[in-house]
């Protein structure tokens, strides 16, 4: 029987958690163990168990396949990984392609606008087009990304990534640099949203009734980094819509029924990494769950 | 008192072991913990305990970094990494370059070759130069690279990165895409190669009598990848010379009173990754060490 299995490799954003350079009270917490590690933004997906799909390539990926036993080789040279997929051009969702560059097949699906941040860099011929056929998406048309596993991606809010900024910046830019994507397996189905910007009204209609949506958690509030002494940004400037307060995600997705909502992407700042932080304890009346490196989710 | 620190960050080379489509021998005992797991290629070395230099920046650097306490974060925002040094283009020892991207300062040092690799590739703007030096280094000019520690670089014969190559490639090449640096603190001294084609007269000559050398061991011997059935490149193809035979290093070394010989950079094919391995014992006959992720070494 078809299910729609997800194991998430990596729950935090960019920078991960610890981050290298960064003594917050949560990346010292990950480092003293008093709070649980969490690598970069990753999920695998499967309709069977045995095809996986890998929605972005975070630069902890050979870790995050170290740790999940259905995605070891099965041969002396060999992988269940059929495919990746890319929901934006970001280094925490592209670098992790440098590490797949071991002459192994799989097929990369992007937008035509996110495979031309990959083609300005030679870096990525390192995926030899032998083994690693590119194929460019459409928004709105499926394609299958793993045996009986289909993937449609649509316009989210959102920016280039940090690197392609030029002198102005729209953070809530909707064309082909920041997609969400709609996983169906069977009569299964979940979205995956890493980076959102603004829950527009075209998405939250899109999200109403769903019954698994994996949503940008990159921050608790707008200025959360500013306060903590740790970055210049707020979450807005960063293409990312904060969970607390009026605008943000849990008051967005309030009205939506969705079944089961799940925070990705946290940002190393973010107090609900802390289970035992107030923080955590409202998103969780709130409904949702937060996402953490192994999590297997079924629907 | 001054002296030359080193603590081995990463004793694989690129792909690292596991690596992550590999089912080899010796990537399927990492996985099962029955042979110790080793990262990419990357050392860190130390005058004074409290100022780093870093030697290649691995794809694994943020699992290196979290696992070496000498390199954690002493503020909010801080690293006591003042520089990183790069000997080739490789992606084993650039891609770490984008995990170090957290608006934190230090200097890059490449040979004009190396950062002509870098500049090709937009992705490494993500090194905001606001922080991060670049610092063009020439070939046999001394340089600090951290307090109380001087680098300086030097030819050694090996090849463009793979991504790079053209139609032929020149395996000996010898001109700055490939370096050795010779690293000085007070009266102490060591060399660090990583990758090395062949040991000619003159890098014999340069390593006569040294204290301290880090030297290629990629391969035991040249044609391990195709007898594993992993690969179809030898070693001399990648710009690697093997570690055994009458063209090896062991026999190369052998004349040279070099004080204390130490293996890094082992692709995961290298039997002498295994403890118990009959090579393992033969290189440690021959007075080698085979170096370990955490390994300290003093000077």
């Amino acid at each position: 029987m078809t299910h729609l299995r997800a194991v998430v490799l990596g729950a935090a954003a960019g920078g991960g958690l610890p981050q290298w350079n960064c003594g917050c009270q949560n990346c010292n917490a990950a480092r003293d163990g008093s709070i649980p590690a969490a690598s970069q933004s990753s999920v695998a997906f499967s309709a069977n168990g045995s095809d996986w799909a890998i929605l972005n390539a975070s630069p902890d990926i050979r870790y995050q396949i170290a740790a999940a036993p259905p995605l070891h080789p099965t041969g002396p040279r060999d992988s269940p990984i059929r495919s990746v997929v890319l929901t934006n051009g970001d280094i925490d969702h592209v670098v992790g392609l440098l590490t797949l560059r071991e002459k192994q097949a799989f097929t990369l699906f992007t937008t035509a606008a996110i495979a031309e941040v990959l083609d300005d860099n030679p870096i990525f011929r390192a995926l030899d087009p032998a083994f690693v056929r590119r194929e460019i998406v459409a928004l709105g048309k499926p394609f299958e990304i793993a045996a009986g596993l289909t993937a449609e991606m649509f316009v989210v809010p959102g920016k280039v990534p940090l690197y392609m900024e030029g002198e102005t910046v729209d953070t809530e830019l909707e064309g082909e640099q920041t997609v969400g994507v709609h996983l169906t397996a069977g009569g299964r189905a979940a979205y995956y949203l890493p980076g959102c910007a603004k829950v527009t009204d075209a998405l939250a209609e899109r999200m109403r009734g769903a019954p698994l949506v994996f949503f940008d958690g990159t921050v608790w509030e707008n200025e959360e980094m500013i306060r903590l002494g740790v970055g210049a940004k707020t979450g807005a400037r960063m293409g990312h819509m904060s969970m607390a307060g009026a605008g943000g995600s849990m008051a967005a997705f309030a009205p939506l029924d969705v079944a089961r909502k799940i925070f990705v992407h946290m940002n190393n700042t973010n107090p609900v990494l802390d289970p035992s932080s107030p923080e955590r304890a409202e998103v969780e009346a709130a409904g949702w769950e937060v996402a953490f490196d192994g999590m297997e989710v079924t629907a």
